[in-house]
């Protein structure tokens, strides 16, 4: 029987999609301004639609291949049956999940993106009436995303829970149901991987060849990678972060669901599977009533009212867990785990503040030794990024310390790790307040590129200029969650791998816990790991150079073959320069984006095979806990080394640094050139390289529990 | 009673002593150039010889309350008696070990520069004769460093390995001198990064305020910081990495006598525990026999006369191996396992070249990127580093897996680890003459800066011009040669502190054999080891950073001062750039050096009494394991990183890169310009954090091995 309080997941669910239509119909019957600003926004428009065609057609394919193959490999080589079923039925059922899973994600990705790119436009244009306008669209529109894509996680999660029999066999339908979670976070990692080396490689390549060679301002319509650079900025930060946070939200809940399967059967208490869904229905209702709250006032730091909504989701939140916690768990250690959760991902938005914004020491100190040229201004940021781990580290450790001793105190079968478990969906409540935040910044950065082609009077431009400020805050806030969202997941989803693995060499959960590091093929495994961290990253990035040469390259040629273009006399070709910037984004995302989805299973694979006697599962246990570790340490590296450096430079065209005699080094100055240069480095760490790490993270997780009937001998 | 073949440790050690003393004379009575010469080395030595003094003045302080401590520490929280002795006798015998250690690395250091920056002018001078005389100068100057640095860690292990009852009780002496390796880890470390800064911090300085802010050229006389460049190349590569392979040597050589415990319990056969000091002492005439075999020719590429050298060594050091396996344990497997270490060496070799060698791609690549600007170069630069892990670690994980199996297959008791053992020892035979190889490139970058100041003719420079070349290789050879003894060290280095831990807690070896990282507080111990590998990242860049500007601004103050300095009228205060640069670095020094000291002795104690029942012995192994994992391959990235970024930029010195129309992109163009960027970025990640990563790996093992009392709550 199902407990009383799960009425508020379908209620939840179907009330966030009525809100989200509701929001889209708002923003939708908005004015989309001047003919011109209407013009590049149908431009911007169309190239994100190639994009996203082009891209989800690729990732369609491979999606299929890899359903086909999981069905395959589980299939045949998955051995013995459990409960009932067959390595075929395991097999199958863990396909289509994969392939329902792959669906969701690219669905919300797809419909996020749409509304972002028509919001666009329109906050352009209510820049025009006020700033407590804009900032009404723009939110907005970032919220359809954002409730979205968690109401499809939800909804997604639960039915396919319950079309698996998960009402009559709690126990074993989570286990089904992983594929899901596979699926959402291999469209996730093509995603933001596609959309990052895109972004970056259109913003990279614009800036290079505009502002350095032909001496443009940013953003100048004469340039023909402008349009692919705003588009850019909704395939990255829109549609790629998106998916990440789907597949965050599906697969920690899955985890926690895996998790909950011991108490079940200690209590026969079914609350225990279904309370991850509950708690995050609530979160919903939260972070919209948080939503509804945001009133801009005309005359103060938008930031500020963003995080009046958020305070609210919080303690609506905090309101939220005590009430299921009481009505399902009635365990209050329990609740203790969740507000963990919640407190982490507090702390985390000033950790991630402090070391990324202009008025702290590191973003100084960046700037400060730009003075000296571009040389001491990396080697200073690359410095920033690497000590932000220590925070990043301490926040991680303490909160699973925390929460899982709050767990084992409860006194619940198994819920140490289910202690971690709460604290990561009481920290996922926020989510989509949190991802409506993230998606305020490409709309907001892509008003301001609109108004800025449309030449909008100075009044209007200083309200898109400083909401563009406070969106690249929220981007940089909602990365510091994403990463901590994902340690904190981390243990829970290595217990949830193996319970599993314990599960199908066993038959019961609970048998095959210990990952012994001393072996040395499991020790092997951890530095293979780590490796896979460092060779993805370096991949990825490479990626980026390599398509903006092809924008580069195309740029010049416009250049040349029409100096009518450069004099204003002509119009660029945008859509050329878009196309050529998908295909070579798109064709640079295959191997990066491999390499975490079959580095484990071969890995995995060959210790099977190998003589002498080698714990395979053990080994990919160790590849999936130490690459975790190794790839949110790069992550906070990457993250917020680049959102620092970027500030820095923003530092400086402020006018804020000065000599030694008190002159201002601004812009054009040596210090900003060096502190440009800074900036283009940081720019496919922060936004290719470093948000796939965290999507690299969780695929490691689901990938591993999806597979791993592959790794047992039996 | 000691085995036949024991006589060759003395023999070995006095005959290396002896070839020392003779190459030193060699060395001593060749001429020193001209005047203008003889008084620029005279400079250097000074330099060298202040900062070596205050360097070593910090480091006795901090080695004597360390000292002071780690008795302290053991004596009173160390708990039982074992086989006998108290905690208290295990206390000041530690300490007293740990004060010969850290004695002898300093002894080596010293000594070996001494000799190295003697030659430097005498390199410069042989010059003039031919390019045979330069080089057996520059060899024969390095030589002398890397023996004498080999024999001292060998007869100082043997010595204190007897004074503590070796030959009554070899099952309790390899523990009471693990404070050995760890005094000569720490003063490794402090070298290595003292060193380190000072050596990046005076190159960085004097480039940035000489060629880019003044205009003047590289090594001009004229520049008040030249001088404490070229004594930085003396202690930075000379000092700094013979502590390092000092320690390495130690460190494995006591962990491997550790291992034997297990097998001379079973055999009581003392051959077991003695293995490593005699497969060490062929290794040393094996290597002196290579290094007398080296004849440059005039017209050949000096490097094929070190190559020859290098293959003679290893050729006997096969030979040296089969002996001693054969006279000492009988056993093929092991022998097998030891050609493991040694191939592993050789093959190590070769994957650095393609990574850091103007004629692969990976540099190419870096120097194609400089076309676009530095930003463009740096991302490719990083990318190049970030893949190089992949060899290390396939390299690291194939020598470990197949030296393991082999020790395995041999049928002796607790022999895979063993095995990992007699690999590591294979690879150290040769490590003398890696390490004359080594000196020999600080002693040729000196020679060449003598002659450039001193201005020798054209003929005389591109003589030492050339050597200089070869230098840049075989110090990079040599970084990868310390990072793979480092991977290949670890595996026994965890083994050797289980069986501490087993030793301490139950009176015998192998009952405590799981590092079990699905345990929370062990996985969080891991992630905090990977937080301090980056922090300590971090702060050693930093340091550079800081230290470079104090330089900057000295400078800055001389050339305003006095304009004559400039004009080149009056001559710049040296010594005070030299001593500037000196309080400086080793302020910066302490932060770094302290961090891995530190860490893991806090982590550990704090798991120890935090409630919670945590096994703080477990965390801490994993500290050590995983913080060792990523260790290597942070150092990784940063050794052949910063290798490509430096050969990038000589690539395009040497006028190898070309644009689309053909023409050559050489000295002074943009390309060069953003290659310069990238190599000072380099600087530091490869001479200052990289090698000190080296070291941190083993200090982290010397340091548990130590404290692993303070662990164990009995």
């Amino acid at each position: 029987m199902l407990p009383g309080i799960f009425w508020i997941v379908p209620v939840a669910g179907v009330i966030t999609i009525i809100f989200a239509i509701l929001l889209t119909r708002n923003v939708l019957k908005r004015p989309t301004g001047t003919p011109k600003m209407k013009e590049i926004g149908d431009i911007i428009f169309q190239g994100a639609w190639a994009f996203l065609k082009r891209q989800y057609t690729t990732i369609s394919i491979y999606s299929a291949a890899i359903a086909i193959v999981i069905g395959v490999l589980v299939g045949v080589l998955g051995g013995t049956e459990v409960e009932g079923l067959t390595a075929l039925d395991i097999g199958w059922r863990t396909s289509v999940a994969f392939l329902v899973g792959a669906f969701c994600s690219g669905l919300a990705g797809f419909i996020g993106m749409f509304i972002a790119v028509k919001s666009n436009v329109r906050c352009a244009a209510a820049a025009q009436q006020s700033l407590t306008q804009a900032v009404n669209v723009a939110l907005r529109g970032g919220a359809v995303s954002g409730f979205l894509i968690t109401a499809l996680s939800l909804i997604g999660v639960t039915v396919i829970f319950f079309a698996y029999g998960g009402q009559n066999n709690p126990q074993i339908a989570p286990h089904l149901i992983v594929g899901f979670g596979f699926g959402a976070s291999f469209v996730a990692l093509f995603a933001q991987l596609g959309g990052g080396i895109y972004t970056k490689a259109a913003d990279v390549g614009a800036d290079l060849v505009g502002k350095v060679e032909s001496g443009i301002p940013e953003d100048d319509p004469r340039n023909p990678a402008v349009i692919a650079d705003l588009v850019g900025d909704n395939v990255g930060d829109c549609a790629g972060r998106g998916a990440d946070l789907f597949e965050s939200t599906a697969a920690e809940n899955i985890g926690a669901m895996i998790l909950g399967i011991a108490a079940y059967l200690a209590t026969d208490n079914i609350a225990w599977i279904l309370f991850p869904l509950c708690v995050r229905g609530f979160g919903m209702i939260a972070s919209m009533i948080g939503l509804l709250c945001v009133r801009a006032k005309e005359n103060e730091n938008a930031m500020n009212a963003l995080n009046r909504g958020y305070f609210v989701s919080i303690g609506l939140s905090v309101i939220g867990l005590a009430v299921t916690v009481y009505l399902m768990l009635d365990n209050w250690w329990l609740f203790g785990a969740g507000m963990v959760g919640i407190v982490a991902s507090v702390v985390i938005v000033f950790i991630t503040q402090y070391y990324t914004e202009a008025r702290y020491k590191p973003v100084q100190e960046i700037a400060e030794a730009s003075k000296t040229g571009p040389a001491t201004n990396i080697i200073m940021g690359m410095s920033v990024g690497f000590s932000t781990t220590f925070a990043t580290a301490l926040v991680i450790g303490l909160a699973l310390l925390l929460s899982y001793w709050m767990g084992s105190e409860s006194g619940v079968i198994g819920a140490g790790a289910f202690g971690t478990a709460v604290a990561t969906m009481g920290m996922l409540m926020t989510c989509p307040y949190v991802l409506s935040m993230d998606t305020f910044g490409p709309i907001t950065d892509n008003a301001n590129g609109i108004n800025e082609m449309a030449g909008a009077g100075p009044e209007i431009r200083r309200i898109t200029d400083r909401l563009d400020a406070v969106g690249n805050t929220t981007k940089a806030l909602t990365k510091g969650y994403a990463m901590v969202s994902a340690g904190l997941a981390a243990f829970l989803l290595f217990q949830a791998y193996l319970d599993r693995v314990s599960f199908i060499k066993f038959g019961e959960s609970g048998l095959y816990t210990v990952v012994d590091i001393a072996r040395i093929e499991v020790f092997v495994g951890a530095l293979l790991a780590v490796m896979i961290v460092y060779l993805f990253s370096a991949w990825a990035i490479k990626a980026v150079g390599k398509t903006a040469s092809k924008i580069i390259e195309e740029v010049r040629r416009q250049f040349k073959a029409d100096p009518g273009i450069l004099a204003g006399t002509s119009k660029p070709d945008y859509a050329r320069a878009v196309d050529i910037t998908t295909r070579a984004g798109l064709r640079e995302m295959i191997a990066p984006g491999l390499l975490p989805v079959l580095g484990p299973i071969v890995i995995g694979v060959v210790f099977r095979y190998l003589p002498g006697g080698y714990d395979a599962a053990m080994v990919v246990a160790a590849v999936l806990m130490v690459g975790t570790i190794g790839g949110i340490m790069m992550a906070s590296f990457m993250n917020n080394g680049g959102g620092a450096w970027d500030n820095a430079k923003k530092m400086i065209e402020d006018g804020q640094l000065k000599d030694e005699n008190g002159q201002v080094l601004g812009k054009g100055t040596f210090a900003h050139q060096a502190a440009v240069v800074g900036d283009t480095v940081g720019d496919p760490l922060k936004d290719t390289a470093g948000p796939s790490l965290h999507v690299l993270v969780k695929l490691l997780a689901t990938i591993t529990l999806v597979m791993c009937p592959l790794f047992i001998s039996v």
